[in-house]
């Protein structure tokens, strides 16, 4: 039997991919689909995030864990709760109205949004029972309820943050190139990079671990591959503030 | 007649003060006081964050605005919220429960926790029916609920964010010196910075205004004042992202 929801509190999760191949920043979505009862017209047709009610016995983070795990199939992905979307009239738009008609849902749900990072390939989209699909954070389709307002927001929360800590690795395969860490960087913040001057300075790092190997596949020029080293950048800014303003 | 309250989701604030004299950041608590019945025992005495309930018909950000201004009397402060707060247990111990017993007041109720940054002359705590009073983030005393939790993670995200935005200004004055800057990093990190590096940097800075006025009621010496222009900040960092890591 199902836990108890609480019906008015909900966790929405806002699922980023970088698509390593394509240098892409994309967000995992799921289609809402629905027809008129006559069936002649469709009435909504658009994309919604992935989340559900908070069950009485658990906590916020242990909702967002289940509601990745469900979509996706994935545990111990970097998530981080980055904001409580609570506003009265968040899900009172006509087609949002004609959604959760036949649900059971309070209508003023307050929702604590989580970001999730990861890789694409990671995901399983052919087998999945929610039909997810992946869209560019640059360019996203019709969204229902305030889902749009709360990808922005993740979005620039990850901008933010993606400077100020190394979470840009949890995008990234363990072994990658200095090309696909700026790749990265690009596509998040949507800015071009000067190339010898990042590669100059990343392979600086002491916590950028350059590895006995180098790509495969890659018919010509292979590149060198490197690693992040957790446990240095931890030590190195463990009291050793950097006051960059 | 009072709006209706949404009874399981609150808001509580963390407001930070800097007190300029004593350089020190401090936190703004409530006392929460209760005797048995027979009055013979103190049963709770300690304190807690102020907080209330969403009402149905306002948004969380004016819910902060709203329990800000009734213990403070402020308005426009800076204010920022940082995380909710959901464990089922995080009302259970006997104290919280002995507190809430005659009150309307869901046990799981999650909050949504903001934090204010403003300088503790602002407030007038002589005729203020709330009797708060600031501790030093630093020494804080006995907290109720999850309070204390809550406070911690305030000031993690005020350190954190310190770095990246020049928020620290809400903590001052309008008009201030250099080492009244370092004096709020100081405070904040916990760290000791080198005066006269910190000094030369900042007074680089285009956003960093010097003013043709010094200190007042300073018998000798008294230092040059300066001002924030955020109008500069927001052009000079528009596009201009600094990756540090």
């Amino acid at each position: 039997m199902e836990p108890k929801k609480i019906l008015n509190i909900s966790v929405d999760c806002v699922v980023f991919g970088f698509d390593i191949t394509n240098k892409s920043l994309n967000v995992l979505l799921i289609k809402r689909f629905l027809k008129s009862e006559d069936a002649k017209e469709v009435l909504i047709n658009d994309y919604v995030l992935t989340g559900y009610h908070v069950y009485e016995n658990e906590t916020l983070d242990d909702t967002a864990t289940r509601v990745l795990k469900e979509l996706t199939g994935l545990t111990n992905q970097y998530k981080k709760q980055f904001k409580a979307f609570g506003d009265p009239d968040r899900l009172m738009n006509e087609k949002d109205l004609a959604w959760i008609k036949n649900q059971e849902f309070n209508l003023r749900t307050t929702t604590i949004a989580y970001y999730f990072l990861l890789k694409t390939e990671d995901v399983d989209l052919k087998s999945n029972t929610y039909q997810p699909l992946w869209f560019p954070v640059s360019n996203l389709p019709e969204l229902g309820f305030d889902h749009e307002k709360i990808i922005l927001e993740a979005y620039e929360d990850l901008k933010v943050k993606c400077l100020s800590e190394p979470i840009i690795f949890k995008l990234l395969p363990d072994k990658f190139t200095i090309n696909e860490v700026q790749d990265v960087y690009e596509s998040i913040l949507g800015i071009e990079i000067d190339n010898r001057n990042f590669r100059r300075k990343l392979i600086k790092k002491k916590y950028i671990i350059a590895l006995d190997e180098k790509q495969v596949g890659i018919s010509k020029k292979p590149a060198q591959l490197y690693m992040f080293s957790k446990d240095i950048y931890q030590k190195m800014f463990k009291k050793n503030y950097l006051i960059s303003i």
